[in-house]
């Protein structure tokens, strides 16, 4: 089994309404890499394309955009973990030495058919994630008093954190008091609970062990790999049990396994925000917290949680968010985050959910 | 680098009109291939689901459907190769260590939105791959003196393959004259020299080494692979010259090389024959014969073409296409291939073309 490294990585701007095409938008962040990688054309191996756009062979006309010639290159869907599993397919071609450099670039336009789910018609008429994230959030607040200031607190970090991103969709503070009175969404959830979806993308490049060294000093290692997938409906996701992911519980004891790394181990994670009460589960479901004590996680100071404003804050382009995800812990164990730089963090995670929580990808990043 | 088998397999009745929805296609040959292995849903570790549908998260849905749960799983797309891209995901997969058993699905019906290519905006309003295709024929003609009765006869003998195949769409032998008088679509190609987008499905179970050898005492195993990605428009896939389809050979050399053989150890091939045309030069880029000798090549004895009935003979439900495909290599060469075995062959190769030649896949499978 080769090592992976993350070796370079771009991110658009985050916006509600870009003038850039859905391709154009995904060139974008490559450009960048392929510029400051000073890669050429015969370079790449394969080009993965991550989106729920419902446009064809989008992997071929970003090739072709990009004057690039892989031998491998598709379009991956699995709604908004598509950029993590476009990840993993990518450290897989890569440890398995079938290719040394993969691209990775996921995009999103806001006006994405993928943010209702209307397969599973045991949801009746509430095929926004939104109800399903109520029903997390009224479960958790019943079973172990979480309040719903604790959740509109995370709102608020995260908008905070957002205001250091140039790229992220928001940039203005928030307080308490907004969150706490915005509209009502479907209670107890409001307006700014609910993360956005938006225009936007993301690209990393992936190289093999001895591309790498030879391309950075200091490359950032895939260390572990977690996912697993519970089906398509809510049943699946709940398994009686509305206060816990178990999706993301599975794929992060899978990720701590093969990394040898432990909670403790994690200095800084990018954990999927979608909706605030997400972020709760996310803390107990990755071990951070024991459960039940989400809500008063919050104000801990050993991990370094969604710097860049987590999706809250950066807004959700599905298919590039967990590439931006995965860019930002990559930059920040690299030391190249700039003005939201951590301080000494040597370890990261990301998490990274789909379909109301059907799916979960958990990925451990090192140096 | 695990070894990585191709252990079971099953492909639907390939149809115009199937009562059918995507999913229920998609899991006909999943149930049958589960059954046969006695695998229980704890023993997938990916389902990776080929198609060109616009539907979200078929993956999950399949996942839901078969009531199985694995760690990875997503959908693949480069339309007509969407097949072959997901196995050699899967073979990454289960080579880089990161998986034991791969479940691959191809599903396609015949009002997918993917047999236009509207992107290259070069192509003016010849957006249908045959006008593409019936440039690649006059220029094997001017060049070579390729004749239109070498094209209708690759129709002829896939018929008749296709007749010893329940699956195939078309089940009635047609003659050389049939095919010469049927309707011109684009000069010269006749409604007889081109392939019929249907509905079907395809999957295949790939295990790793050791599950293979516990699963099956005769494994086929992939031997060699090779990709190729010039593009999204028709200046990347000529170059120059339209006699020949560079991604292909490219991808052969490829799949020669990992694998070790050449094209004499060839038995049994199944190529891409979306229009006969494609077969001619197939022959060709794959090192068959020399160039400009496709035309004469039908009536060689050495390797055995297309014996499900290729494109033409079966119908091309997109993307199942790669994956019936290599279905059929992997049945012939375990010698299950009932009324169509080939006696003897040990070595077969499978050819996956998408997008009028834009992008091409070689799998070298073996015994």
């Amino acid at each position: 089994m080769h090592k992976v490294a993350v070796v370079s990585y771009g991110t658009s701007k985050f916006s509600k309404e870009s003038k850039l095409s859905l391709f154009e938008l995904a060139c974008q962040p490559c450009i960048e890499i392929l510029k400051k990688n000073k890669i050429t054309k015969h370079k790449i191996d394969a080009v993965l394309f991550s989106t729920c756009s419902p446009e064809q062979y989008g992997s071929n006309i970003i090739c072709e955009m990009l004057d690039i010639h892989p031998r491998i290159s598709h379009r991956i869907e699995s709604l908004c973990n598509s950029g993590t599993n476009a990840i993993v397919s990518a450290y897989s071609y890569i440890s398995s030495g079938l290719c040394d450099s993969v691209l990775v670039v996921g995009a999103e336009k806001a006006s994405t058919p993928a943010n209702r789910l209307i397969w599973d018609i045991s949801r009746g008429s509430f095929t926004y994630p939104v109800c399903w994230a109520a029903l997390f959030a009224r479960a958790h607040m019943r079973k172990y008093g979480t309040t719903e200031e604790q959740m509109a607190m995370i709102s608020v970090m995260n908008h905070i954190s957002a205001e250091k991103n140039p790229n992220a969709l928001f940039k203005h503070k928030i307080t308490l008091t907004d969150v706490m009175h915005s509209r009502k969404i479907v209670e107890p959830i409001k307006l700014l609970d609910c993360s956005y979806t938006c225009d936007g993308s993301s690209a990393v490049l992936l190289l093999s062990e001895h591309k790498a060294k030879e391309a950075t000093d200091n490359p950032v290692w895939i260390k572990g790999i977690g996912q697993h997938t519970v089906g398509a409906s809510f049943n699946k996701v709940t398994h009686d049990d509305l206060t816990t992911n178990r999706a993301t519980r599975i794929a992060a004891q899978m990720a701590y396994n093969m990394s040898d790394f432990s909670p403790h181990d994690i200095d800084i994670v990018e954990l999927h925000d979608a909706f605030t009460i997400l972020q709760i589960l996310a803390y107990e479901d990755l071990g951070f917290t024991e459960k039940g004590e989400g809500g008063k996680f919050n104000h801990q100071n050993e991990i370094a949680i969604n710097p860049r404003g987590g999706i809250l804050g950066c807004g959700h382009p599905l298919g590039a968010t967990g590439l931006a995800q995965t860019a930002e812990v990559a930059a920040q164990l690299s030391e190249k985050a700039g003005k939201r730089q951590i301080k000494g963090c040597k370890t990261g995670l990301v998490h990274n959910l789909a379909a109301a929580g059907t799916s979960a990808t958990v990925i451990i990043l090192g140096v």
